[in-house]
């Protein structure tokens, strides 16, 4: 059932007719142009294709296994790895002195919704290298950057992210994994990390953990925390870092996610003691930005496999008569309800794809020391969270609807439906659940900050307004603002407000980003053809069948934090167990 | 992690204080009392708390195997099923004419939905057989009642539904399943059903399929389908009826979804030829029912568990301050939107059972033939779709917000929540998807029918209304009316106006509906306690954060058809694969 294509004419027009990514490759430094970039989008199609797509639902049966603290990934998954550095995926965008190819990240985010759309968990291995790749760059020495970033950047050494403990989750504050110096200027270090992706794997001859841990004598909470290197092998010598669990998954079970037992290993610092929590936050925007390109990327797999089977399935007519007279029954896509499934998909999909290569190109520039650069700064920042929160809870909705066009059949593992929606799960979870998205958008982004990057989206906004066709845009816009003064005057006198109101508000950003991308897109298909009239159809069923959805979301922040935190704790149990 | 426990003061709330189950049941010909109804409510707590509950993850772990053409249930679900064959639960209902004790259907429901709680896969194989004893008990002939009723009765039988075929699912007109008649009086039966739940398993010494297959010569589509009893066994030896495979399922993996091949097995007719599905869908109305107290269970459980959780984790600090100054961190039922998560569900779940333990009182007296009766029956055929369709879609909300409470710990298999996202994905499929139960609601229930249900339920609305603390209520009720009127006359024009309309419709109506029994329930939670507080406090988050959703669908039904069916086919497709 999974035949994922990459969309190929659908990113060439978000790239071509409505970002305008021809100028910006153009006009940053590195001078990349847009015909360089659509051919890797053209490679990266073909290899996901042909030698990730065939593993994603057998990945899934097979899972890891671990052997002795070593993990196997399933069968092929290697093999497709080794195709993906010889190839030379991994180096896209490295640094050219480590032998990168130096393209800007906008390109890296393009290929991994394509990667991801074909096979998520695939994806996880070399994905997590370039979050290790680009915290080493900034803030390695330059002797830890000769040493690692070569390896990483060739895909010969992959990487990984170690934060959570058992009791340290969104709360990084609590971890208590210990780093004591040696007298060689090393670190031992000792603790047990979780939910570590791709902490384990036979993909890569070495594996470079980043390690947050805490040096004697450490402030307590995030003050306290320090960053470490941690190769699984030094010098030939396995470091004494062991996978000692595997977790068992409701999906991505082709991913390894690992318990890792840090038993005295050798660790290196970088950066400043007590810096660490800083440092790893420097890739932050880009992981979450990673997650909600995920998200695409399923959304997309779904909404491509059931429109197929819409397009194909015969149940019942259509209720204003037969479409199809020769047949007994019509195909499902004639019936409307389908059809609002599919839409509310091809809505969600296209929307969020707009949304996070926007997001990618303010990344391409925000590192910029100039006005622009800064202001991509501040408006990334502010974005970030509603490109991850948002965007993977429509994700998941999106993948839900794609097994409902299929109906009984959607829930049977062998159409591959069943699996995208358990895969989608985790995305609403792992880098900041959606409860942490909503908190820093609003109370850190919004409230906190004054709003200034608010205040430089809600200018894009109005200004698409004045030459939408969809007045609801202008109108919006305003009610963005209101609400963002509103919750900021409450939360003076309770803090509550703010996390009483924030999911809501995250959703409520989102729709209304969504609606400003598919104000632009009406606009962008200016051509009297299929593809032109298929996406303002798509625009206008977003504004009239999905925003009133964001009213909603207002409506219930009005009800305050009182109708939450009113309630004692008591009275929630009283009546259970 | 799962600790099931029956919500035995919350059913006795809704019996006792909410829906007057006292004087319903003393008023019923069979003249039950409602303190043996609890005394049964406990025992079957008891049972499934001990029994079931344990069985949940280890059933989903092993799953069912296929061995020549026979399944064999998971580890230890023979011996619960012999337990509680021997307790007496399988002839709760029954009649006592073939060993039953005779209690209403309402006592059925309220077992099914603690059996769900604790263990969905476990209560489907004896949960089918409730259908198959209410089709022959009322149209099965003399000689048919007394060979299969007290079987099925004691539960040394199960039964099972035999309607899908691979290319007739929602399509029941569609299905091809021949029966040649014998010249003996019975039928040889031809053909291949799927997704039959308990279509073979090892609990029980027989089993009693009701296959829809069609006669020589019969019309074409639903009005040429005869209903045939198909026993596996037939005078002690094989009839040629096999499971050929097994569905490896999405969840519910310790349910038997069969394929089941009729090789020429002996059939006999029930009732007249081609008036099966009329006989199959006298059973609808509580199959369709049982599904939405499936969906109550797995709420419940959802709820029980995340809400421990939320109570023992300790994640970072309260927004207004510490509120447990001792610890590094206090509990996160502290955080505003995990109170969020939780009263959601609250809300969902307690008005979800109120609604369906409503429809139940209605299922005790709608076969009588007096005016109340026939009142009852309008009002269970308008409601059973929303107890269904509307029921299931805000349960799969529920069980995920019950996940994601968990964090990343909620993806993690052991933790349990994960299986209730995957178990409940069903409940939207099964019986009928969500787009069958809106097409039935809108397109049967109001418009075709001129709304004779409707108009009593909006009465009821009314009167509550006019008591209740909500003056929402009110307004909705009129909306209601409006809205239905309102897609009628269009349809008139144009009768895709039904279906783009129905699942919003659908959720519109369940909105409001649950708004009646919230209402309904605060005025009964009267007192001052914990119990009480807590119950007005969950009614108030209902209308204040959530019925604002009910408005977003209204605005969404008047987008109308055009915006579904005005888009092309190749409009869909033209930029994919």
């Amino acid at each position: 059932m999974n035949r994922y294509a990459a969309p190929q004419k659908e990113i060439r027009f978000v790239l071509e007719d409505l970002l305008g990514f021809d100028a910006h490759y153009s006009g940053l430094p590195s001078g990349v142009s847009l015909d360089l970039v659509e051919a890797v989008v053209e490679g990266a199609s073909r290899f996901s294709e042909r030698e990730l797509a065939p593993l994603r639902s057998t990945g899934d049966r097979e899972g890891c296994r671990l052997l002795d603290g070593s993990v196997i990934a399933p069968t092929g998954f290697k093999e497709a790895y080794r195709k993906y550095a010889e190839d030379g995926w991994p180096s896209l965008n490295g640094h050219a002195a480590f032998g990168g190819q130096g393209l800007p990240p906008s390109v890296g985010t393009i290929v991994a919704e394509i990667m991801s759309g074909a096979n998520l968990a695939w994806a996880m291995y070399p994905g997590l290298s370039q979050g290790s790749i680009a915290v080493i760059a900034r803030h390695g020495s330059s002797a830890q950057k000769a040493e690692y970033l070569a390896k990483l950047i060739s895909g010969e050494w992959t990487g990984t992210m170690c934060l959570t403990e058992p009791h340290a989750g969104s709360d990084l504050g609590l971890l208590s994994t210990k780093a004591v110096p040696n007298a060689d200027g090393s670190y031992r270090i000792e603790g047990t990390k979780i939910f570590i992706s791709a902490g384990d794997h036979d993909l890569a001859e070495n594996i470079v953990h980043l390690v947050l841990a805490r040096v004697p004598g450490a402030p307590r909470g995030t003050r306290g925390i320090s960053l470490f290197i941690v190769p699984k092998y030094l010098n030939g010598r396995r470091n004494n870092v062991l996978c000692t669990s595997l977790e068992d998954k409701m999906g991505i079970h082709a991913a390894s996610t690992c318990t890792l037992s840090f038993d005295g290993a050798r660790g290196f610092l970088v950066g400043a003691e007590n810096a660490g929590l800083r440092c790893m936050f420097t890739m932050m925007n880009s992981a979450r930005l990673g997650v909600g390109v995920q998200s695409v990327g399923l959304m997309e797999a779904g909404y491509q496999d059931s429109l197929r089977y819409a397009q194909e399935r015969r149940q019942m007519r259509s209720l204003a008569g037969p479409s199809d007279p020769n047949h007994p029954a019509d195909r499902i896509i004639m019936h409307a309800d389908v059809r609002r499934m599919l839409l509310t998909q091809r809505a969600f999909v296209e929307g969020s794809r707009a949304l996070i290569y926007f997001l990618a190109q303010l990344l391409d520039v925000s590192n910029d020391s100039s006005e622009a650069g800064q202001q991509a700064g501040r408006l990334l920042d502010l974005m970030t969270p509603i490109a991850k929160g948002f965007v993977t809870e429509i994700g998941f909705e999106s993948v839900n609807l794609a097994l409902q066009v299929f109906g009984g059949h959607g829930y049977i593992r062998e159409n591959g439906m069943e699996q995208l929606v358990r895969d989608a799960r985790i995305t609403m979870l792992y880098e900041g659940t959606t409860q942490i998205q909503a908190l820093d958008l609003l109370g850190r982004k919004v409230v906190a900050s004054r709003s200034d990057g608010l205040s430089e989206l809600l200018m894009l906004l109005r200004r698409e307004a004045a030459v939408s066709e969809f007045p609801q845009l202008g109108v919006y816009a305003e009610l963005w603002q209101d609400l963002s003064s509103r919750v900021g005057e409450l939360s003076v006198e309770n803090l509550h407000e703010i996390g009483a109101a924030s999911v809501d508000y995250l959703m409520f950003a989102g729709y209304v980003s969504l609606a400003y991308f598919w104000s632009r897109m009406a606009r962008a298909a200016e051509q009297n053809d299929e593809f032109s009239r298929g996406k303002r159809a798509t625009a206008e069923f977003y504004f009239k069948r999905l925003m009133p959805r964001a009213e909603a979301h207002r409506q219930a922040i009005f009800a305050g934090a009182e109708t939450l935190m009113r309630i004692q704790p008591a009275e929630f149990a009283e009546s259970r167990g």
